[in-house]
């Protein structure tokens, strides 16, 4: 048994951690923090944790935390880059849910996120955690900066194109829908039930923060800068992100082949046959991401169905397949659940 | 390891029993069948069980199913009636989730039900399958009528009341609200999102079959007959039922304590401190019936708000609690579920 | 031609008060006003006015208000109040659709709503806008309380019982349930997407402000204090209030056609036959209320079920309904609305 | 005034003409059949319509719409090309809802659609009835085929680039979601409540029969054939399209301007500032087509943003508005609707 701290746990990132690390084998529940709900119960703030969760939020204090094996930050954007080398100098490790660590270039990093970033020393060490790509170096790491939850849909879907050199990478085209639940549990109209219910919009269609980041992670499986379109959609679910991903095709191959070989040994990723087409509730509160290929008439236009839900593959559940790989358990230790359906 | 079949499969409540029992400890699932789908793979038709449930639906058939140790009807009314027999005869446990034989009089079934009972003499042999009141016969039976979901969570709102004879049993009110699930995996116009979605109405106000189910149940608590007036209602979420109970008080005592005592014991109750606010989220997934009192204005009105997840504590995950005490398995095995939230 | 003006028309009264106003064959849109964004085009605001309505929000002002005829408060409690007075002296005609002037007993008020009234001096002067009750009073009125969203719906509902005296007063119940709509446009983590999404809940069960409301009305039809449970829930609709109302008969008597008598004159209440459910996507959009009544199982329960859009019935389009009044115009000018469904 | 008559009215477009058509000032709605609910009063079927229409759905039969000046067919697909001749050879003009006569070349057409056509002589007569591009011919015409949901939002966003040969027509892609009204009032289990809601999956991505009715219009304005991916997703909204449209740019050119121009005179396309999401709402129950462009990061991909109601601009009022055309009314009126938000 390890101990587990949770810094910011009163988010949906948060209330999932809680969900899954409640039942893991391995995993102690030591602290979970929040400044504004100190004091309060988990459980009178989520009655679905009554009775699971007996612990109280606390103030963050170094303390509290240093006592931790592992200390996952679902904070906002800023926290961890300020707090996490405290803990890792006191061997604490470290898996930041937000986008502290997941950009290389520092600069591009303070362009899109409008801060100046705290700790860039750690960012080289920081090992990107999605285990598709780096499980080796995740089960070496201190600090893992968890991916984004568009960033894990879109390039599961396009890693084996762009790895075997199929398709034209510099007019790859990302059209992707999520459930509201990704814009976080935070107070402000837009996601409100009667401005989100019953509506579907396109929104930063000029520039995301996840581009950058699916950008450098499909740049490194090509070896080549790649040119994306990423069009990001609201869409009236809680949960759930569906990836609809064009590629030019420039070399004939077995596709259906090359992804399942991709995904072989992937405990979490779901290659389903040709021509399926996979829905966001057959994910639905599951660590996977499920997969489907098309060519539409037969033509040079491949197209990727990839699907996740937001708040497990595309966050809390990778943490804690990451958290697996860090200390040797089993990778599906805790997080081996069943989607919910209907 | 105990072998359990399923009849009927791919409904709603087949589809959950699945899910429950293909993390069941102690359970091999041997069979499931379908005469519509037979040889079609059960992930075909349910992705969300790719890789956790890898057989097929088979043609219903008594040699397959004599070989179980328990067999679940997950089918329409009127089915396990006709079948149960011989199963009950070879040794086989049965468990209908179906209302067969939840109604004692055998003409109050058949009026509510229009058809002919065609094995009333099990009737009296089967128990009701609600273990916060039958547990101890649950243990001996060998055949189980598992309860409807409305009936499971008005009856678990009313029972401390009634048992206790501190409310007027002749006027009691139960306004319940459904989740369209309850409504089963039946291609019919008014179940359809275009018809369900973003709308709000009352059914079967002039009688609805869950009326004497309820009424049966409460009047063996009251040791007479009660009066019920019982209005459902449709609201658009795929899970959930929220009972608004009513009845006038006529003694006075301290309601939360009585609540409190008489669930303490129940893994799957949970009684909230007086004037919470249950949310049929709070138990989305799991088997649990939350319950909370209240009593407007300091009034003689009691009104007790009971939430469950109508596909588990009202009907799958309640038939696998009763399969747990009927093999003296740990009651709570395979159903120890946290909710899903958000 | 009127002129009309708007205090705090960027809630979702505002923006339905303008769309019924936009194409009102009587009024010109003269101002609206919003401290927050003065300057901004109200067809940027929403999108679905472009080419309707093409003014500004301005800064509120007397001088503003007070050249039009008539002035909307579509403010929350406690605003108009303190202006209504100035824009009456100046022979504006004042609706105001928050609760500043519904409660004749001015501490009742206080108590409720936790502030002191400010101009207690109107209060009686006000008439409470429930046409099918006070239509005459209203046509003569300088200042209207428009009505409650839950009250329009209980009170037409229960009104032709009381009326006659057929019921139990001592002993109505209201269980009454509302899009999220009726909790405005306000950033609360319990009214985002995620949170009210598929999940139903009582809250308020100890009080609510439309209880004092209800009962004000309820007992001057029944010329004596009558006796209300009223608990409201939220159900994941955008728009519509369900009221399912319960009464104990005292009398026999023909309910049908009472209702039908009560309301055949009234353009806006439409009595269903007997039986009917009405669902609240039948009102969605439009100013109506549509009631059918049951008597389950011919016993001496009366249940009523009422249904109202909340943003219309419910509130703007009965304040335009008052307007008419008020000014002498035929009643549906404007608010002649087929409902949208699906 | 003109009689209009409906053909197989109790579907969602239907409806939705019945709610257009009762308040239109130059129509009276003389006959609305129905094979299966002949007999029962539309306001029967539909309490949206109580006191609006007072008619009954009646047998379909050529007396009785052969005394209307304009039939709407609102069947499904292959009916009207069976009976619009008689009517024709009557002098009834036929405006058909369905897709037979939309696609020019009588091969494609029985490819796509599986049937024999019963009427290829009126393929090449019917006008396709899109006003922003037919206007003219449709107000000459007899025969109109009302276009597709989808095709109408696809064509709008890409015309005019299409038009001005400013993109590579070759790589075009929609990337098109839909409310699940636009798959019909069909008994289907996949259109269910508790299996679209909270659920988003794309579909026929193999092929959609929508695919050549877009092929044919952008290869028109093209002067040649177009090579276009389209896929549609299922989104849990009851109403709406959102097409999200991608072209390589292959000249520099005021897009903005463009398509300000291409639209200044149109009645019910809404060209957006640059940079606009339009949302689905915006448009919601209105017969209004919004559109917005984007070039991300100033690249040379350019993604425009569709958005129409599919049962108004995309079905029944489109058909109003062409048959506005045909009969030389104002062509806004009775479709000059302030759509719906929230």
């Amino acid at each position: 048994m390890i101990k587990a701290g949770i810094v910011g746990g009163t988010g949906y990132t948060g209330v999932e951690l809680l969900r899954l690390l409640s039942k893991h084998p391995e995993v102690e529940l030591a602290a979970i923090t929040s400044r504004s709900d100190a004091g309060t119960r988990v459980s009178e703030m989520f009655p679905s944790l009554r009775g699971r969760v007996d612990i109280e939020f606390v103030q963050p204090s170094h303390e509290t935390l240093s006592g931790c094996d592992i200390v996952f930050f679902a904070t906002p954007n800023g926290i961890a880059m300020k707090e996490a080398k405290a803990l890792l100098d006191d061997g604490v490790k470290v898996i930041d849910l937000a986008a502290d660590f997941r950009i290389k270039d520092v600069s591009t990093w303070e362009k899109w996120y409008g801060m100046t970033h705290a700790s860039p020393e750690l960012i080289e060490e920081a090992v990107y955690g999605l285990p598709e790509v780096n499980r080796e170096e995740i089960a070496r790491a201190r600090l893992v900066a968890n991916p984004g939850c568009y960033p894990t849909a879109v390039q599961l879907g396009f890693l084996p194109l762009i790895e075997e050199g199929l398709v034209d990478a510099d007019q790859l085209i990302a059209d992707a829908k999520s459930g509201v639940s990704g814009a976080g549990k935070k107070a402000e109209i837009g996601f409100l039930f009667s401005e989100a219910s019953d509506n579907f919009k396109a929104y930063g269609v000029s520039g995301h923060r996840h581009l950058p980041e699916i950008r450098q992670g499909l740049s490194i499986a090509a070896k080549k800068e790649v040119g994306l379109t990423f069009v990001p959609h609201l869409t009236p679910l809680i949960r759930g992100i569906h990836a609809t991903l064009y590629a030019r095709l420039e070399k004939e191959a077995d596709l259906q082949k090359i992804f399942e070989d991709r995904y072989r040994n992937e405990p979490f990723v779901d290659v389903m046959p040709s021509g399926s087409h996979p829905e966001t509730r057959s994910v639905r509160g599951a660590n996977v991401c499920r997969i489907a290929m098309h060519r539409p008439q037969g033509g040079n236009t491949v197209v990727i169905l990839s699907v996740i839900d937001n708040l497990v593959k595309g966050a809390a559940g990778q943490a804690v397949q990451n958290m697996n790989i860090m200390f040797g358990f089993p990778e599906i230790a805790g997080i081996d659940l069943v989607p919910l359906l209907p």
